[in-house]
């Protein structure tokens, strides 16, 4: 199959490679009929992690079942199906506890920028579509892969409340789905601190009610006067560097939780100021599954359009041209049509 | 009056200082009946803080009001009360949220180890009992100014629930508060990590289910098995270096918090391990205030008894010999009288 693969910083490169195959029982193979490029596929293509030369790369997508193993009985070829970037059982004690990305047969998508990706643990992870849906809803549909559970487990975990106040630090495509989850479940003020007129436009329509441009101190000292002196009652950290911690905790009120999504590098929590001002960390890597059944029915009624974060789609042919505009934030979210 | 003075590191003498006097209508001055050295005294005591030579020591006890400022109405000379560590209004917008210690008029004690104490914000931080108790009951009494209701937030900070599993990391006089404080919550299992004998024996008196001596990785997988093989619901973590905060991370089942109450001291928090677990930190210097009633009550009609954790009480002439004994742990906590 063809398949994106990464072979050094900045060379990304759409490469002939064996099809997956089923290769346990619990296995399924989706035609990928939409993938994406994630802000976390940015840090191996900037050289910040370590890659293995001619690797597949991308773990979200959607698409059509075209092949299951024997233990897998829900699903059958030719259902349309979210895949969860990770991978679960759902049976275990983990995912009994909603933790279903420390599930203890954890998975994940290693070819989603591709036409084929395996799927372990099919079973537990997949959702089904009744039908194939509209294209038009395809987009918002492949959101629920990765982008948009990782926004609304900011949310989860940060304790966004009704009638409370929410900050979200990082204005790409997760902390933009953090926006739209806080305004979902009914934050009366969602402040997004965001300097690009293009996703400061996307967070509105997403139902932020205040942007805040400035930085560092300044800007804490915005959402500080925003929130009545008092700061955020919680807050999504979006990015992961340590900038945008020490941001995040800066604008937290005292007994609040900075919610966190963004895979650290380079982080040093201040702990003694979550020590002196009792503001705790909570979240992590997305429990996708726990959250699908519900963020896609909020998609199918219409109420949610995370879809709406893919400013650029692209064919598979010209992916690298995606991670380009990515890495310059010409894009905010590039979807790849294999 | 005479108070316990630190000099330099080792040096702890009883020295003449002045009274403690009103100096706003917010103040009251307590004669003291009852101090203590808190394990956090320590610190200074060994020259792992900065200090001011000659400066007064000790932030916990309780006694009789003297004399009151004008805007104090609640409380007159005579009362028993007991002293929080931390002084707050009570009605700011943190005090409200339940975070005391993050007060906006934030005051502390700082010669609980003397004849008289000054207490700012008396108003709201002051409670009293009525008549003045039993010596008998004093000393869980003076428990309540800071040991006890620290472990209390650090099992409220962990989510501490009724049938679940909780380790307490430490066990020390606020770690032995924290078992009792679990078990008090409910926790089905109450697994302490301790290797002294009579710090095992109180923490059985306590709650304690479980004893576990060894640390490190081989204490982890005692817990984990313990836990059956998921990790503990709820970590207390009642310490502050970065061992047992290690330790406490390690021990904690993914989705779970651990509670920390522990000045931190070096510590480095393992931001990816959080990450890839999902496992939170809350917690921060305890709001006393805040849990003062209910935790009086709870004393009061003799279902808590954490006055157990003194076990050495000395004249205020010899808190010098109190400071050794703590310091070489050979008493858990030394109470002091004046």
């Amino acid at each position: 199959m063809r398949a994106t693969t990464l072979h050094a910083p900045g060379d990304i490169r759409v490469s002939e490679v064996p099809d997956p195959t089923i290769e346990a029982p619990t296995d399924a193979i989706v035609r990928v009929t939409a993938g994406c490029i994630c802000g976390s596929d940015l840090w191996p293509y900037r050289g910040e992690n370590d890659i293995t030369p001619g690797h597949t790369i991308g773990h979200e997508c959607v698409g059509i079942v075209e092949e299951v193993g024997a233990d897998v009985t829900s699903f059958r070829p030719g259902d349309f199906v979210v895949v969860p970037f990770d991978h679960c059982d759902n049976t275990c004690a983990h995912c009994r506890a909603g933790i279903q990305s420390a599930c203890v047969n954890l998975g994940m998508t290693t070819s989603g920028q591709a036409e084929y990706a395996r799927v372990t643990q099919a079973e537990g992870s997949l959702v089904k579509t009744d039908g194939v849906p509209d294209a038009a809803l395809v987009p918002s549909l492949l959101a629920l892969s990765d982008v948009m559970p990782t926004g609304w487990h900011a949310a989860v975990a940060a304790g966004v409340r009704r009638g409370g106040t929410a900050v979200v630090v990082g204005d790409g495509a997760v902390g933009l789905c953090g926006v739209l989850a806080a305004s979902t479940m009914g934050a009366e003020k969602v402040i997004v601190m965001s300097r690009h007129a293009p996703r400061q436009e996307l967070a509105r329509a997403f139902g932020a009610t205040h942007v805040v441009a400035e930085r560092g101190r300044e800007g804490g000292a915005i959402v500080k006067e925003i929130t009545g002196g008092v700061g955020a009652d919680s807050v999504l950290e979006c990015v992961g560097t340590d900038a945008s911690m020490k941001t995040a905790f800066a604008v937290a009120r005292p007994g609040s939780t900075v919610g966190f999504v963004g895979v650290p590098h380079g982080v040093e929590l201040p702990v003694r100021t979550m020590f002196a001002k009792n503001v705790g960390l909570a979240g992590g890597m997305a429990p996708v599954r726990r959250y699908l059944p519900e963020l896609l029915e909020l998609v199918l009624n219409g109420r949610i359009d995370p879809g709406k974060v893919f400013d650029l789609t692209l064919p598979l042919a010209e992916v690298a041209e995606g991670y380009r505009a990515m890495d310059e934030r010409r894009a905010i979210k590039v979807l790849i049509e294999p």
